[in-house]
């Protein structure tokens, strides 16, 4: 917390002037960027997702203020080739009490910058996956967005610590696996890489897109989003899960399985550092 | 907004320290309650639900502070006799960046008190209601709490104005009423008041727990929460909804249907009156 710094509206601040509607109803968007040095990492990705989530929301279209708060954030303090993580979140603004949102609300765009912990461009150790009661809600119309209403990934997590895992492995409503609570799940079958669909429920995480739609084919694998069975979890060569912070992450243990070897979740992770440097 | 004022931790503050897992994450919980001069109204029914909700999401026992800072605020700028809105939101508070509740969390306690446009004590004028394509996610989970993720609500609240009516119906995932966006709804059956069950999903709001356990037998009527069809909204003798601000609502117009006399929402609402007077 000590070394995290603050923008909002593109200019230093420690403190969020209320009413906000993000604080009142979780009325917005956020993104999670990786930065090296003052450069974000795989940028258009998120700046897709935002887009598509500003547009479902109705928010106005704030993209170029967007863009040119984040740049001027991870611009301050960059050093040299340092790995920094970057959170963006774009609030509907203050407004009259009330759900609905006013017709002038005036998006505010909030940025903190931290250091951080884990080294990106290693290939991280094999994971203990654990298992939460904790089951994402189904709701298509908000499906895949990364929206401000995360209560059930906060008390999904509130799972890893008790049951001394690194992730939990997320069921939906009907009890199939979905994600971890931090990230988007694949499972490897001989050549086919397998990651549950997000039409009900889910975030549509930007490392997600990459593998189906770059990195799989690089391997040489076929990717699929499909309804994904927990038997089929099981029964996987290789787990692995994924966000714009660990990158690719393997999972050395579920249940009782153990996963001792992670050859193609290595060559996808050698084919994302590669992304990762363009 | 202007007639807003706000207190953070019982203090008057006009900003929120930032980093705050309610911006973040919408990691809390809120209250709206009507107060008269500086004496919040039907208070234990708010107090209750809260420290259901505290304990649900895993937040410390802060129902000591709650209390204290609520009474401050309520306490001052009163006007007489004069009719008032108090917002109380906990937020789990700071924290290090990542979902998991920090295991060492200080809850903090927003309060705003903000001028009121209605009149509790008149009946209101019967409500347009509409309707929305926003249904309720299905999360038994969280079903009941008056929790800080609320994208639904806005969403649904947003469809009033191009409809043009005082409020909109909302369905649950399997096309069935559930409420409206801002209250709870009731239909009159003969000597019978029904309302949607909340058991996957809505907010068990403090007017609907009042009408289900005390007021429909003071109006001689059997109360019951139920799964409701559209089509016995429209066969219905009379429609409201309730909240805390404007008390019970009649429903004029839905769909084709009109309804002229409220015989038995006004006999409710007299009966509101005499515990709001308590």
């Amino acid at each position: 917390m000590g070394e995290t710094s603050i923008w909002i509206d593109g200019a230093p601040a420690g403190a969020l002037e209320l009413p906000d509607r993000a604080f009142a109803y979780g009325d917005g968007l956020f993104e999670t960027l990786l930065l090296r040095g003052s450069r974000p990492l795989l940028l258009e990705l998120h700046l897709d997702r935002l887009r598509v989530g500003l547009q479902r929301l109705g928010f106005p279209d704030c993209m170029d203020s967007v863009s040119e708060y984040l740049a001027r954030a991870a611009a301050a303090e960059a050093g040299a080739d340092l790995f920094r993580v970057l959170r963006l979140t774009v609030s509907r603004g203050g407004g009259p009490r009330g759900y609905a949102p006013p017709a002038d609300c005036r998006p505010r765009v909030v940025i903190s910058v931290s250091s951080l912990k884990v080294e990106p461009d290693r290939f991280p150790a094999p994971a203990r996956l654990g298992e939460t009661s904790v089951r994402w809600g189904r709701q298509p119309l908000l499906a895949g967005l990364k929206h401000l209403n995360r209560l059930e990934q906060v008390l999904a997590a509130a799972d890893c610590d008790p049951h001394n895992c690194d992730e939990v492995l997320m069921l939906d409503q009907s009890g199939m696996p979905l994600s971890v609570s931090a990230g988007n799940l694949f499972l490897v079958a001989g050549k086919r890489l397998l990651t549950p669909s997000l039409d009900e429920a889910g975030i549509a995480g930007t490392r997600r897109r990459l593998i189906l739609e770059r990195l799989a084919a690089v391997c040489g694998l076929q990717a699929a989003e499909t309804r994904l069975e927990l038997s089929q979890l099981l029964a996987a060569s290789e787990l692995f899960y994924c966000n714009s912070v660990i990158g690719l992450r393997p999972v050395g243990t579920f249940r009782d399985r153990r996963w001792l070897e992670h050859p193609v979740t290595r060559r996808l992770h050698v084919a994302y550092l590669e992304c990762l440097g363009e």
